[in-house]
Protein backbone atom coordinates (compact mmCIF):
# COMPACT_ATOMS: atom_id res chain seq x y z
CA UNK A 1 0.00 0.00 0.00
CA UNK A 2 3.09 2.08 0.01
CA UNK A 3 3.11 2.36 -4.17
CA UNK A 4 -0.02 5.04 -3.72
CA UNK A 5 2.79 7.16 -1.80
CA UNK A 6 6.07 6.19 -3.57
CA UNK A 7 6.93 9.24 -5.43
CA UNK A 8 5.81 11.87 -3.00
CA UNK A 9 7.81 13.48 -0.96
CA UNK A 10 7.26 16.27 2.11
CA UNK A 11 8.89 19.55 1.17
CA UNK A 12 10.82 21.31 4.00
CA UNK A 13 10.68 24.46 2.41
CA UNK A 14 7.39 24.86 2.24
CA UNK A 15 5.57 27.50 4.56
CA UNK A 16 3.08 24.23 5.34
CA UNK A 17 3.71 22.38 8.36
CA UNK A 18 5.11 18.43 7.64
CA UNK A 19 2.07 17.29 9.73
CA UNK A 20 -0.55 19.25 7.47
CA UNK A 21 1.59 18.01 4.14
CA UNK A 22 1.43 14.52 5.56
CA UNK A 23 -2.00 14.34 6.45
CA UNK A 24 -3.09 16.20 2.98
CA UNK A 25 -1.49 13.35 1.43
CA UNK A 26 -3.25 10.57 3.41
CA UNK A 27 -6.11 12.34 3.03
CA UNK A 28 -6.25 12.82 -0.66
CA UNK A 29 -5.30 9.08 -1.01
CA UNK A 30 -8.44 7.78 1.33
CA UNK A 31 -10.90 10.50 -0.30
CA UNK A 32 -9.71 8.91 -3.77
CA UNK A 33 -10.57 5.33 -2.67
CA UNK A 34 -6.73 4.71 -2.78
CA UNK A 35 -6.94 3.22 0.63
CA UNK A 36 -10.39 1.84 1.07
CA UNK A 37 -12.93 1.50 3.75
CA UNK A 38 -11.55 -1.76 6.41
CA UNK A 39 -7.50 -0.67 4.90
CA UNK A 40 -4.71 -0.12 7.04
CA UNK A 41 -3.01 2.70 6.58
CA UNK A 42 0.97 2.28 6.53
CA UNK A 43 2.15 1.98 10.31
CA UNK A 44 3.68 4.84 12.30
CA UNK A 45 6.94 3.55 11.54
CA UNK A 46 6.84 2.94 7.92
CA UNK A 47 6.16 6.64 7.63
CA UNK A 48 8.30 8.02 9.96
CA UNK A 49 11.38 5.99 8.07
CA UNK A 50 9.76 6.65 4.73
CA UNK A 51 9.33 10.48 5.12
CA UNK A 52 11.97 11.12 7.82
CA UNK A 53 9.58 12.56 9.88
CA UNK A 54 9.41 12.59 14.23
CA UNK A 55 7.35 9.90 15.35
CA UNK A 56 4.84 13.24 16.82
CA UNK A 57 4.65 14.44 12.97
CA UNK A 58 2.91 11.37 12.17
CA UNK A 59 0.53 11.01 15.06
CA UNK A 60 -0.26 14.98 14.64
CA UNK A 61 -1.28 13.83 10.78
CA UNK A 62 -3.11 10.70 12.38
CA UNK A 63 -5.07 13.07 14.62
CA UNK A 64 -6.53 15.38 12.35
CA UNK A 65 -7.57 12.15 9.94
CA UNK A 66 -9.84 10.54 13.35
CA UNK A 67 -10.84 14.41 13.84
CA UNK A 68 -12.58 14.46 10.16
CA UNK A 69 -13.97 11.08 10.59
CA UNK A 70 -11.79 9.28 8.05
CA UNK A 71 -9.56 7.23 10.66
CA UNK A 72 -9.89 5.27 13.57
CA UNK A 73 -7.03 4.18 15.70
CA UNK A 74 -7.33 0.84 16.75
CA UNK A 75 -4.70 -0.96 19.30
CA UNK A 76 -2.67 -3.04 18.04
CA UNK A 77 -3.97 -2.71 15.11
CA UNK A 78 -3.24 0.27 13.68
CA UNK A 79 -4.88 3.17 11.69
CA UNK A 80 -7.71 1.82 9.87
CA UNK A 81 -10.12 3.68 7.24
CA UNK A 82 -13.22 3.94 8.24
CA UNK A 83 -15.24 6.36 5.61
CA UNK A 84 -13.92 7.87 2.25
CA UNK A 85 -16.28 10.65 2.71
CA UNK A 86 -14.91 13.42 5.39
CA UNK A 87 -17.54 13.74 7.96
CA UNK A 88 -17.85 17.92 7.47
CA UNK A 89 -19.34 15.84 3.91
CA UNK A 90 -22.96 17.22 3.85
CA UNK A 91 -25.70 15.05 3.89
CA UNK A 92 -28.59 14.56 1.01
CA UNK A 93 -31.49 15.77 2.17
CA UNK A 94 -33.84 15.69 -0.77
CA UNK A 95 -33.64 15.27 -5.00
CA UNK A 96 -36.02 15.68 -7.21
CA UNK A 97 -35.96 16.21 -11.06
CA UNK A 98 -36.97 19.42 -12.03
CA UNK A 99 -37.84 21.43 -15.13
CA UNK A 100 -35.96 24.05 -16.78
CA UNK A 101 -39.25 25.59 -18.22
CA UNK A 102 -42.99 25.40 -17.01
CA UNK A 103 -44.97 22.57 -18.97
CA UNK A 104 -48.07 24.95 -20.08
CA UNK A 105 -49.72 22.62 -22.42
CA UNK A 106 -52.17 19.70 -21.19
CA UNK A 107 -50.20 16.87 -19.82
CA UNK A 108 -50.64 13.48 -22.03
CA UNK A 109 -49.10 10.62 -22.77
CA UNK A 110 -49.03 8.78 -26.11
CA UNK A 111 -48.40 5.41 -26.96
CA UNK A 112 -45.61 4.81 -28.98
CA UNK A 113 -45.58 0.33 -28.84
CA UNK A 114 -47.37 -1.61 -26.37
CA UNK A 115 -45.99 -4.78 -27.75
CA UNK A 116 -44.26 -8.28 -26.37
CA UNK A 117 -41.02 -8.97 -27.54
CA UNK A 118 -38.59 -12.21 -26.34
CA UNK A 119 -35.86 -11.11 -23.41
CA UNK A 120 -32.31 -10.65 -25.20
CA UNK A 121 -29.43 -11.25 -23.17
CA UNK A 122 -29.28 -7.83 -22.00
CA UNK A 123 -32.81 -7.74 -20.62
CA UNK A 124 -32.99 -11.18 -19.49
CA UNK A 125 -29.57 -10.48 -16.91
CA UNK A 126 -31.75 -7.63 -15.69
CA UNK A 127 -35.21 -8.88 -15.17
CA UNK A 128 -33.47 -12.44 -13.48
CA UNK A 129 -35.32 -14.56 -16.53
CA UNK A 130 -33.99 -16.96 -19.30
CA UNK A 131 -33.33 -15.26 -22.78
CA UNK A 132 -35.67 -15.08 -24.77
CA UNK A 133 -38.56 -14.68 -22.17
CA UNK A 134 -41.95 -13.02 -23.23
CA UNK A 135 -41.65 -9.30 -22.09
CA UNK A 136 -44.22 -6.83 -22.27
CA UNK A 137 -42.78 -3.29 -24.21
CA UNK A 138 -44.17 -0.58 -23.03
CA UNK A 139 -42.89 3.16 -24.73
CA UNK A 140 -44.85 5.81 -24.35
CA UNK A 141 -43.73 10.09 -24.79
CA UNK A 142 -45.05 12.53 -21.82
CA UNK A 143 -46.35 15.49 -23.47
CA UNK A 144 -47.25 19.22 -22.24
CA UNK A 145 -49.05 20.12 -25.19
CA UNK A 146 -47.27 20.10 -28.73
CA UNK A 147 -43.36 19.33 -26.86
CA UNK A 148 -42.59 15.84 -25.76
CA UNK A 149 -40.24 16.07 -22.72
CA UNK A 150 -39.75 12.45 -21.68
CA UNK A 151 -39.46 9.02 -23.04
CA UNK A 152 -40.57 5.89 -21.12
CA UNK A 153 -40.28 2.43 -21.93
CA UNK A 154 -40.98 -0.06 -19.46
CA UNK A 155 -40.39 -3.83 -19.26
CA UNK A 156 -42.10 -6.70 -17.61
CA UNK A 157 -42.24 -10.47 -17.53
CA UNK A 158 -45.71 -10.60 -19.61
CA UNK A 159 -47.27 -14.11 -17.74
CA UNK A 160 -46.36 -11.63 -14.49
CA UNK A 161 -49.05 -9.70 -15.67
CA UNK A 162 -51.11 -11.42 -18.19
CA UNK A 163 -53.79 -8.99 -19.09
CA UNK A 164 -51.22 -5.77 -19.02
CA UNK A 165 -51.38 -5.93 -22.89
CA UNK A 166 -55.40 -5.41 -22.93
CA UNK A 167 -55.29 -1.99 -21.18
CA UNK A 168 -54.93 1.27 -22.47
CA UNK A 169 -51.75 3.13 -21.08
CA UNK A 170 -52.20 6.41 -23.08
CA UNK A 171 -55.43 7.17 -20.22
CA UNK A 172 -54.44 4.71 -17.70
CA UNK A 173 -51.53 5.23 -15.04
CA UNK A 174 -49.23 2.08 -14.75
CA UNK A 175 -48.24 3.21 -11.31
CA UNK A 176 -52.32 2.41 -10.33
CA UNK A 177 -52.94 -0.39 -13.08
CA UNK A 178 -49.52 -2.32 -10.51
CA UNK A 179 -51.20 -1.32 -7.48
CA UNK A 180 -54.31 -0.59 -7.48
CA UNK A 181 -55.84 -3.50 -9.99
CA UNK A 182 -53.35 -5.94 -9.43
CA UNK A 183 -52.13 -5.51 -6.03
CA UNK A 184 -48.66 -5.73 -6.54
CA UNK A 185 -46.23 -4.75 -3.87
CA UNK A 186 -42.89 -3.20 -4.54
CA UNK A 187 -40.50 -2.44 -2.27
CA UNK A 188 -36.94 -1.42 -3.85
CA UNK A 189 -35.60 0.03 -6.55
CA UNK A 190 -31.73 1.31 -7.46
CA UNK A 191 -31.78 4.16 -9.95
CA UNK A 192 -28.57 4.57 -12.79
CA UNK A 193 -28.92 8.04 -13.80
CA UNK A 194 -26.79 8.99 -16.72
CA UNK A 195 -25.78 11.71 -19.13
CA UNK A 196 -26.33 10.62 -22.56
CA UNK A 197 -27.00 11.67 -26.12
CA UNK A 198 -30.10 11.40 -28.35
CA UNK A 199 -29.93 8.57 -30.93
CA UNK A 200 -31.63 9.40 -34.40
CA UNK A 201 -34.72 7.65 -33.09
CA UNK A 202 -35.11 8.89 -29.54
CA UNK A 203 -34.31 12.23 -31.31
CA UNK A 204 -37.47 12.28 -33.74
CA UNK A 205 -39.18 10.94 -30.57
CA UNK A 206 -38.22 14.09 -28.45
CA UNK A 207 -38.60 16.59 -31.05
CA UNK A 208 -34.89 17.18 -30.94
CA UNK A 209 -31.70 16.95 -32.67
CA UNK A 210 -29.65 13.52 -32.61
CA UNK A 211 -26.48 14.08 -30.40
CA UNK A 212 -28.66 16.19 -28.20
CA UNK A 213 -27.83 15.78 -24.71
CA UNK A 214 -30.35 13.72 -22.21
CA UNK A 215 -30.86 12.53 -18.88
CA UNK A 216 -31.31 9.30 -18.80
CA UNK A 217 -32.81 7.17 -15.66
CA UNK A 218 -32.22 3.39 -15.46
CA UNK A 219 -34.53 2.03 -12.95
CA UNK A 220 -34.76 -1.73 -11.92
CA UNK A 221 -37.61 -2.39 -9.36
CA UNK A 222 -37.70 -5.31 -7.19
CA UNK A 223 -40.71 -6.90 -4.93
CA UNK A 224 -40.45 -7.94 -1.50
CA UNK A 225 -38.73 -11.19 -2.25
CA UNK A 226 -36.38 -9.17 -3.82
CA UNK A 227 -37.38 -10.32 -7.52
CA UNK A 228 -36.49 -7.33 -10.30
CA UNK A 229 -40.24 -7.34 -11.81
CA UNK A 230 -40.06 -3.84 -13.74
CA UNK A 231 -37.21 -1.99 -15.90
CA UNK A 232 -37.78 1.49 -16.95
CA UNK A 233 -35.86 3.30 -18.86
CA UNK A 234 -36.77 6.84 -18.83
CA UNK A 235 -35.00 9.61 -21.35
CA UNK A 236 -35.83 13.19 -20.25
CA UNK A 237 -34.55 15.79 -22.76
CA UNK A 238 -31.98 17.71 -21.22
CA UNK A 239 -33.08 21.09 -22.31
CA UNK A 240 -36.10 20.57 -20.52
CA UNK A 241 -34.71 18.58 -17.02
CA UNK A 242 -32.39 18.00 -14.36
CA UNK A 243 -31.87 17.01 -11.00
CA UNK A 244 -32.13 18.42 -7.99
CA UNK A 245 -30.18 17.92 -4.72
CA UNK A 246 -30.26 19.57 -1.61
CA UNK A 247 -27.45 18.75 1.28
CA UNK A 248 -26.74 19.61 4.55
CA UNK A 249 -25.33 19.26 7.60
CA UNK B 1 -60.00 23.81 -12.67
CA UNK B 2 -62.43 21.76 -14.56
CA UNK B 3 -60.40 22.80 -17.12
CA UNK B 4 -57.60 20.01 -17.03
CA UNK B 5 -60.56 17.59 -17.30
CA UNK B 6 -61.74 18.95 -19.99
CA UNK B 7 -62.13 16.44 -22.91
CA UNK B 8 -62.06 13.56 -20.96
CA UNK B 9 -64.85 11.56 -20.84
CA UNK B 10 -65.57 8.50 -19.05
CA UNK B 11 -66.48 5.55 -21.17
CA UNK B 12 -68.90 3.16 -20.30
CA UNK B 13 -68.39 0.53 -22.84
CA UNK B 14 -64.97 0.33 -20.96
CA UNK B 15 -64.10 -3.16 -19.10
CA UNK B 16 -63.01 -0.66 -16.45
CA UNK B 17 -65.50 0.54 -13.51
CA UNK B 18 -66.45 4.22 -13.76
CA UNK B 19 -65.20 5.15 -10.04
CA UNK B 20 -61.54 3.79 -11.32
CA UNK B 21 -61.47 5.36 -14.57
CA UNK B 22 -62.39 8.73 -12.08
CA UNK B 23 -60.06 7.56 -10.05
CA UNK B 24 -57.58 7.33 -13.11
CA UNK B 25 -58.18 11.20 -14.44
CA UNK B 26 -57.48 12.74 -10.91
CA UNK B 27 -54.35 10.45 -9.73
CA UNK B 28 -52.66 11.64 -13.35
CA UNK B 29 -53.69 15.28 -13.10
CA UNK B 30 -52.72 15.09 -9.09
CA UNK B 31 -49.05 13.09 -9.95
CA UNK B 32 -48.35 15.27 -13.33
CA UNK B 33 -48.51 18.45 -11.16
CA UNK B 34 -51.82 19.79 -12.53
CA UNK B 35 -53.47 19.93 -9.48
CA UNK B 36 -50.77 21.36 -7.09
CA UNK B 37 -50.30 20.26 -3.18
CA UNK B 38 -53.16 23.02 -1.15
CA UNK B 39 -55.49 22.72 -4.41
CA UNK B 40 -58.88 21.78 -4.01
CA UNK B 41 -60.11 19.01 -6.22
CA UNK B 42 -63.61 19.98 -8.40
CA UNK B 43 -66.62 19.31 -6.00
CA UNK B 44 -68.64 16.14 -5.90
CA UNK B 45 -71.44 17.77 -6.76
CA UNK B 46 -69.50 19.17 -10.21
CA UNK B 47 -67.54 15.93 -10.97
CA UNK B 48 -71.43 14.26 -10.64
CA UNK B 49 -72.67 16.62 -13.08
CA UNK B 50 -69.71 16.89 -15.33
CA UNK B 51 -69.17 13.06 -15.88
CA UNK B 52 -73.24 12.36 -15.31
CA UNK B 53 -72.20 9.77 -12.76
CA UNK B 54 -73.54 9.15 -9.43
CA UNK B 55 -72.31 10.68 -6.03
CA UNK B 56 -70.96 6.99 -4.76
CA UNK B 57 -68.68 6.58 -8.15
CA UNK B 58 -67.25 9.87 -7.32
CA UNK B 59 -66.90 8.68 -3.43
CA UNK B 60 -65.07 5.88 -4.34
CA UNK B 61 -62.69 7.73 -6.20
CA UNK B 62 -62.18 9.90 -3.73
CA UNK B 63 -61.76 7.30 -1.16
CA UNK B 64 -58.50 5.64 -3.21
CA UNK B 65 -57.30 9.09 -3.50
CA UNK B 66 -56.79 9.20 0.29
CA UNK B 67 -55.69 5.66 0.13
CA UNK B 68 -52.97 6.55 -1.72
CA UNK B 69 -52.12 9.61 0.55
CA UNK B 70 -52.56 12.09 -2.43
CA UNK B 71 -55.98 14.10 -0.81
CA UNK B 72 -57.67 15.20 1.93
CA UNK B 73 -61.21 15.18 2.10
CA UNK B 74 -61.95 18.48 4.94
CA UNK B 75 -65.47 19.14 6.12
CA UNK B 76 -66.78 22.03 5.18
CA UNK B 77 -64.20 22.48 2.61
CA UNK B 78 -63.92 19.69 0.06
CA UNK B 79 -60.99 17.19 -0.99
CA UNK B 80 -57.51 19.23 -0.85
CA UNK B 81 -54.74 17.76 -3.02
CA UNK B 82 -51.86 16.96 -0.20
CA UNK B 83 -48.83 15.20 -2.12
CA UNK B 84 -48.17 15.52 -5.55
CA UNK B 85 -46.07 11.62 -4.84
CA UNK B 86 -48.46 8.39 -4.79
CA UNK B 87 -47.61 7.05 -0.71
CA UNK B 88 -46.36 4.02 -2.78
CA UNK B 89 -43.38 6.14 -3.70
CA UNK B 90 -40.04 5.30 -2.92
CA UNK B 91 -37.55 7.02 -0.38
CA UNK B 92 -34.46 7.92 -1.73
CA UNK B 93 -32.01 5.71 1.00
CA UNK B 94 -28.88 6.45 -0.70
CA UNK B 95 -27.16 8.04 -3.77
CA UNK B 96 -23.48 8.40 -4.73
CA UNK B 97 -21.69 8.79 -8.09
CA UNK B 98 -20.24 5.28 -9.61
CA UNK B 99 -17.35 4.97 -11.92
CA UNK B 100 -18.07 2.42 -14.87
CA UNK B 101 -14.53 1.37 -14.80
CA UNK B 102 -12.07 0.62 -12.20
CA UNK B 103 -9.33 3.41 -12.21
CA UNK B 104 -6.02 1.94 -11.72
CA UNK B 105 -3.83 4.54 -12.35
CA UNK B 106 -2.15 6.90 -9.51
CA UNK B 107 -4.78 9.25 -9.04
CA UNK B 108 -4.00 13.36 -9.54
CA UNK B 109 -5.28 16.70 -9.98
CA UNK B 110 -3.72 18.47 -12.14
CA UNK B 111 -4.28 22.37 -12.44
CA UNK B 112 -5.11 24.04 -15.27
CA UNK B 113 -5.74 27.38 -14.34
CA UNK B 114 -5.63 29.39 -10.93
CA UNK B 115 -6.44 32.71 -11.16
CA UNK B 116 -8.28 36.10 -10.57
CA UNK B 117 -11.07 36.93 -12.69
CA UNK B 118 -13.94 39.62 -12.90
CA UNK B 119 -17.34 37.94 -11.66
CA UNK B 120 -19.92 38.16 -14.51
CA UNK B 121 -23.16 38.86 -14.67
CA UNK B 122 -24.20 35.31 -13.82
CA UNK B 123 -21.13 34.35 -11.61
CA UNK B 124 -21.80 37.77 -9.24
CA UNK B 125 -25.87 36.34 -9.41
CA UNK B 126 -25.02 33.19 -7.82
CA UNK B 127 -22.36 34.24 -5.20
CA UNK B 128 -23.96 37.36 -4.60
CA UNK B 129 -22.22 39.79 -5.00
CA UNK B 130 -21.63 43.07 -7.49
CA UNK B 131 -20.61 42.12 -11.14
CA UNK B 132 -16.24 43.07 -11.70
CA UNK B 133 -15.70 41.50 -7.92
CA UNK B 134 -12.35 39.53 -7.62
CA UNK B 135 -13.08 35.19 -7.69
CA UNK B 136 -10.31 33.36 -7.56
CA UNK B 137 -11.28 30.81 -10.30
CA UNK B 138 -9.53 26.99 -9.62
CA UNK B 139 -9.51 24.76 -12.89
CA UNK B 140 -7.99 21.52 -12.36
CA UNK B 141 -7.97 17.99 -14.03
CA UNK B 142 -8.82 15.06 -12.03
CA UNK B 143 -6.50 11.82 -13.47
CA UNK B 144 -6.21 8.41 -13.03
CA UNK B 145 -2.41 7.49 -14.74
CA UNK B 146 -2.78 8.92 -18.36
CA UNK B 147 -6.42 9.14 -18.28
CA UNK B 148 -8.72 12.26 -16.86
CA UNK B 149 -11.77 11.40 -15.31
CA UNK B 150 -13.67 15.08 -14.49
CA UNK B 151 -12.92 18.46 -14.74
CA UNK B 152 -13.85 20.98 -12.02
CA UNK B 153 -14.16 24.29 -11.53
CA UNK B 154 -14.35 26.55 -8.74
CA UNK B 155 -15.33 30.46 -7.80
CA UNK B 156 -14.81 32.05 -4.52
CA UNK B 157 -14.85 35.53 -3.57
CA UNK B 158 -11.06 36.23 -3.10
CA UNK B 159 -11.34 38.73 -0.60
CA UNK B 160 -12.58 35.92 1.48
CA UNK B 161 -10.08 33.28 1.07
CA UNK B 162 -7.07 36.29 0.71
CA UNK B 163 -3.91 33.49 0.29
CA UNK B 164 -5.90 31.25 -1.73
CA UNK B 165 -4.03 31.79 -4.91
CA UNK B 166 -0.85 31.45 -2.98
CA UNK B 167 -1.66 27.37 -2.34
CA UNK B 168 -0.52 24.31 -4.69
CA UNK B 169 -4.32 22.83 -5.48
CA UNK B 170 -2.39 20.17 -7.04
CA UNK B 171 -1.48 18.69 -4.21
CA UNK B 172 -3.11 19.80 -1.22
CA UNK B 173 -7.06 19.13 -0.67
CA UNK B 174 -9.20 22.29 -1.61
CA UNK B 175 -11.88 20.92 1.25
CA UNK B 176 -8.81 20.41 3.97
CA UNK B 177 -7.65 24.33 3.10
CA UNK B 178 -11.09 25.30 3.68
CA UNK B 179 -11.95 23.39 6.80
CA UNK B 180 -8.87 22.91 8.68
CA UNK B 181 -6.80 25.65 7.52
CA UNK B 182 -8.90 27.99 6.96
CA UNK B 183 -11.74 27.11 9.74
CA UNK B 184 -14.41 27.62 7.54
CA UNK B 185 -18.01 26.37 8.34
CA UNK B 186 -20.05 25.33 5.17
CA UNK B 187 -23.61 24.11 6.45
CA UNK B 188 -25.77 23.81 3.27
CA UNK B 189 -25.39 23.07 -0.96
CA UNK B 190 -27.60 22.62 -3.81
CA UNK B 191 -26.50 20.60 -6.79
CA UNK B 192 -28.16 20.74 -9.96
CA UNK B 193 -27.05 17.43 -12.01
CA UNK B 194 -27.14 17.90 -15.31
CA UNK B 195 -26.88 16.04 -19.10
CA UNK B 196 -24.38 17.97 -21.33
CA UNK B 197 -22.31 17.73 -24.52
CA UNK B 198 -18.97 18.42 -23.93
CA UNK B 199 -17.42 21.64 -25.65
CA UNK B 200 -14.65 21.56 -27.84
CA UNK B 201 -12.75 23.03 -24.66
CA UNK B 202 -13.69 20.57 -21.96
CA UNK B 203 -13.55 17.59 -24.52
CA UNK B 204 -10.04 18.28 -25.29
CA UNK B 205 -9.13 18.36 -21.45
CA UNK B 206 -11.20 15.63 -21.03
CA UNK B 207 -9.36 13.43 -23.70
CA UNK B 208 -13.09 13.23 -25.37
CA UNK B 209 -15.11 14.19 -28.84
CA UNK B 210 -16.22 17.34 -29.08
CA UNK B 211 -19.88 16.41 -28.10
CA UNK B 212 -19.77 13.80 -26.22
CA UNK B 213 -21.69 13.54 -23.36
CA UNK B 214 -20.99 14.92 -19.80
CA UNK B 215 -22.60 14.80 -16.50
CA UNK B 216 -22.59 17.94 -15.02
CA UNK B 217 -22.93 18.77 -11.82
CA UNK B 218 -23.73 22.55 -10.43
CA UNK B 219 -22.92 23.29 -6.82
CA UNK B 220 -23.64 26.34 -4.34
CA UNK B 221 -22.20 25.89 -1.00
CA UNK B 222 -23.52 28.21 1.63
CA UNK B 223 -22.35 28.99 5.05
CA UNK B 224 -23.90 29.35 8.51
CA UNK B 225 -25.41 32.71 7.88
CA UNK B 226 -27.07 31.68 4.77
CA UNK B 227 -24.33 33.22 2.25
CA UNK B 228 -23.22 31.43 -0.75
CA UNK B 229 -18.98 31.01 -0.28
CA UNK B 230 -18.32 28.97 -3.21
CA UNK B 231 -19.24 27.96 -6.88
CA UNK B 232 -18.66 24.81 -7.99
CA UNK B 233 -18.83 23.02 -11.62
CA UNK B 234 -17.64 19.48 -11.93
CA UNK B 235 -17.76 18.13 -15.41
CA UNK B 236 -17.78 14.19 -15.34
CA UNK B 237 -17.10 12.50 -18.51
CA UNK B 238 -20.28 10.14 -18.85
CA UNK B 239 -18.59 7.20 -20.27
CA UNK B 240 -16.77 7.24 -16.91
CA UNK B 241 -19.59 8.25 -14.63
CA UNK B 242 -23.00 7.70 -13.64
CA UNK B 243 -25.46 8.62 -10.45
CA UNK B 244 -26.94 5.60 -8.74
CA UNK B 245 -29.78 5.90 -6.38
CA UNK B 246 -31.21 3.41 -4.20
CA UNK B 247 -34.82 3.74 -3.45
CA UNK B 248 -36.83 1.89 -0.57
CA UNK B 249 -40.00 1.67 0.81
Amino acid sequence: MMDSLFGTVLDNTSHEQLYYQLYNILFQNIVEGVYKVGDLLPSEPTLVDYYGISRATVRKSMELLVTNGLVERRRGVGSVVISNQPSSALNKVASYLKRTVTDDGKPFKKVISAHDIKADDKLAKILCVATDIELFELKRVRYGGNTSFYLETVYVVHSYLPDIHKRDFSKESLRSYYFDIMHKRWVRATQHICAEVASANVAKQLQIEPGSPILTIYRVTYDQNNIPREYMIKQYRADKYYLVMNLEN
